[in-house]
């Protein structure tokens, strides 16, 4: 079976379970203190060029996500995304456990844009009953977004400019965010990321590590008491130095950005190869998730010999289905994917 | 000024003042124990034929929404309703302050159907990935609706029937239940209420009482324990007879039906009165609550003499706007209004 | 049965239930936005000699407690309280449910001391460990105490200090605050209160009032949005008017202090009338709850014509009880108790 | 620098490493569903005699915690410990985020009795307001607990069968369980464990994983929809199969019970060799946490070359600090800190 499910089907780059494996039996202190993860704050700050930034590491995404909207809003502020947005659809309500709602709106192509967010604001301020509604207070966008579409420079500082009009904070959730900044209709950088975000986040499960999130605040009136908050909501490591092993190798000469772009070449080979069969593609996405057209009877065959994920239907006889590249795609299995779906 | 923004205006119907009056001084023990709530218990059973239900008095809407909810429901599931839900458009949060998302759908005239909900089970149960999505547990409804209409017989029996179907409970929230018996278009009774929901609430706030709205508890295994939840949400009135009063003089005799009877008198004489002056309705509303297409023009003059409640733009130079009758309303005021709306 | 077991047994004030009967038919608007609310607002911020306060009213006390505490804190943040706090023993987890955890310290007489809340501070950052321990961040006090003590003006100027060097907030739950004031040994006023506190509340559920307390917010950093979180925690009464008609009343002309003397020389007399037939007290309270050693012997004798509350097995054969006077108390009663406790 | 500050000093052992490197590349569906998961399972299952049990796999102690607690209790429902315990004393307050009031009540040598069991219970339920108190519903302990000492199987199934009178859950903490299990003084068995408690976990972390703990549910009508709690708590790690592969090492061959003798045996290496140099011990601990009573001076003087946990000043010039052993401890170690502690 050759899986193209998601981009988290293997254990973790080579280069980082040496390093676990060289740092394996050294004693260090515990929940996050320790030099290896001081050394990989250092880089990521580095590599952010945000000197002030207060970095943190977690282990997984929903974990992320829920911790930093819960260190920052109050009781009656929400958090403000797109439909497809991953706090709204794939979280089993994490958010509104911590008791915010998410007001989540219909997106073009898994995007919010400024005119929406300043449409929301001037919805909730302008109802003379708004406080019987929920404050738009946070703006949370992924990057690459669930569709695989990512943001340009232009479209993320007006999004910026729209919160700061607005006296909203934007979050950005960037489980993929390699890939994201590997592909090549991408012309945003980590600098550009920190200098407008209040808080962002750089994903390490989807993007080499064996599990890990590095989150980014860049906004220094968030940054009081976030480790309480870490704590509090169960994603304290114990052994938090894992956390920052693996970060300092992915950032202390660029490995992130390596394997990101091999993950990149194969998305774009299997792209052009089923394009060149005719396939049509659900969205188009510039990133490692490419959503496919797909006959039904093509998938029976499939399922042989490779996974994906299902979408949804398109239409009578077809399909909607996820194939992802990721650091660890071999060419191999490419080229044999796109061969088997003549 | 004469006002017919909502329904909730004036005080409470004479007849419960005076019985404020004569029990004052008498004195009870608190929390709802005491002899008053416990005759208000009784007669409210009676008029449900439901002598196995719980009977408890909370002071507003949004404490008895949320203290059901959160009552009901365990941390993963949620709340299903319409858009225009009152828990998930004017509540501020307050269900997911108790942990849990409200996953609105799109209505048909402010209503949900059978049909709809069998759909979103079936989208939650098909789904691979159920548990990374927050499970729709109960079903939320109002009767009358907020945009002012009706469920009928046939629809409360089917949506009861989905929802044993789909393993889900059926809370119905009845703020203007009053006036949703006592329309000209409803099929509906108390018991058939008591028959077909597991929770709903019998509203006095905006239907003649000063204050209070009453919670039928009429599936056995939702009964346990819930008392502590009132007091942990902060619903327990030190003084609960003062609802125990107030519910009794209601439904001793009838009052409750009566005085709904008048609301809807006036409701369908401004119905009537403004039809034949040939204004459009914004939704056809069978209770007291009417909404109007008006021209901007004409509600800056009627802004002199009136309160109504803003809706929304209608179109350029038109708005819908609400008018509510209520136990209250007077006829020469309808009457005033019509003529001023020439 | 003459009822002394609390404060709230009969329902209100003369002069209340006379201006409810006055305003009945008026027409306003809801949510606490109308005139009687504004300007039971002023006469209140004019007693406390704070005009800058932000006045809001609630239902109940838990009500009020909740909402304060969920307006204030983030989600590491704790209330510090003696263990008697009425927050920590009596509402059900109310605040637990908002997410804060109740730091509870042995108090001595029901009240906590400057040098407790430095020891706290001291002992939460002064362990290195910080980050898994709750932040106290509130303290909670109230006045009179579960137990019917008071605090000095020296002893509540000592507690302000110590939170401003703590950096803590000063909350002051007065559910029995008019016995308070009028209690013979008391030295502080509303204004000292105003100005010793970031937040309080003025009671008047058992104080005269048919029911409501008075949020008194004279910390402007914590007046902000402040209606949003009453209107999530279900404390938002839709007729807001009754209780600005309510506090207008008890303070446009010192009807609260008036009442609350009463009370106090109720409580005066029983106090006196037991001391001289030799009665011990479990808390030398100076306000309207006094806490009585009786034999179980004439405990049973007194259930056949008096209702008193029970606290807690004393020794073999005595317990302790509390009897409350109030606003409502009838002279002959307490005279009538005097003799039957010969 | 020698360490014996906390047993999560180093990364895992060598064969939880290698098994790591050899799956790393292999191919799994995400969260817990694969392969690897499913046979630890089943050794789990096994090792516990308990075939009906559900077993999930978490990353830490915290969040193993608080979500089985989430999972379990009602919002008015409370769980019940002594002061010590993990869930009190170290999660910064994350059970009462979850809403749910933690009831510590004072242990004898960091162990709760049957006895206060059920006291608790009369006390709750006896009391006529009950209503205004949270209810005790689950009893949490932990073994080894938080002074290092153990249960005896008598006292569990005392607990157990308090539990069961009193209509309460019981949940055991087993991070260091390991430890507890190898401990010369312990009568328990994994299987005694199973048999008495509706839930516990298999501390992970503490043990030789490289992170992680396993949380058996043999109370069947705990199990359902347990995996939406764990995704909405952001435990449900994407790559789970790492914690399959690490406790499918740990307990196929007993490699769990294993290296937990050694570092029992480290333990007591360093209990006599200290007990002979005339230590004493804040609390006498079967296990491999040590809490001796030092000196300050020689404090200062292990400060050079030994970390350890600084607990609290014991008397004027002495203080009491912790020592752990751990799986991973060397002898020459241990004998190095007796030496230089003579």
């Amino acid at each position: 079976m050759i899986r193209f499910n998601c981009d988290y089907l293997e254990g973790t780059h080579p280069r980082i379970l040496e390093a676990l494996a060289e740092t394996n039996l050294s004693q260090t202190c515990g929940y996050g203190e320790d030099e290896y993860c001081e050394a990989a704050r250092e880089v990521i700050k580095k590599a952010c060029k945000c000197e002030d930034a207060a970095v943190h590491f977690l282990v997984g995404g929903t974990q992320a996500n829920l911790t930093v909207i819960a260190s920052i809003l109050r009781p009656h502020q929400a958090v403000l995304c797109v439909k497809e947005g991953h706090v709204n659809a794939h979280e089993t309500g994490a958010i509104e456990a911590t008791g915010h709602k998410v007001m989540a709106i219909e997106g073009k192509d898994g995007k919010i844009s400024a005119e929406q967010i300043r449409e929301q604001h001037k919805l909730h301020w302008g109802d003379g009953a708004h406080e019987h509604i929920t404050q738009p207070k946070l703006v949370y966008i992924s990057n690459p977004t669930e569709l695989g579409t990512i943001y340009s420079k232009r479209e993320l500082e007006a999004i910026r400019k729209a919160c700061d009009d607005c006296n909203m904070y934007l979050y950005l959730d960037g489980a993929r965010l390699g890939y994201g900044l590997a592909s090549k209709e991408n012309d945003l950088t980590l600098e550009d990321i920190a200098k407008n975000c209040d808080v962002f986040y750089i994903g390490g499960t989807k993007v080499g590590a064996l599990f890990g999130e590095a989150v980014v605040i860049t906004n220094k009136a968030l940054q009081e008491d976030f480790r309480y908050i870490i704590k509090q909501k169960g994603g304290m490591l114990a052994k938090g130095r894992l956390l920052g092993i693996q970060f300092f190798e992915l950032f202390k000469d660029g490995l992130y950005f390596e394997i990101s772009e091999h993950a990149m070449k194969m998305a774009e080979l299997l792209k052009s190869g089923l394009s060149e069969l005719g396939y049509k593609f659900y969205a188009d996405s510039p990133t490692n998730q490419q959503f496919v057209i797909v006959a039904d009877e093509k998938l029976k065959q499939l399922d042989e010999k490779y996974s994906y994920e299902y979408q949804m239907r398109y239409e009578e006889k077809y399909s909607v289905v996820r194939f992802c590249t990721s650091w660890a795609t071999k060419e191999e299995h490419v080229l044999a994917l796109i061969e088997d779906m003549k």
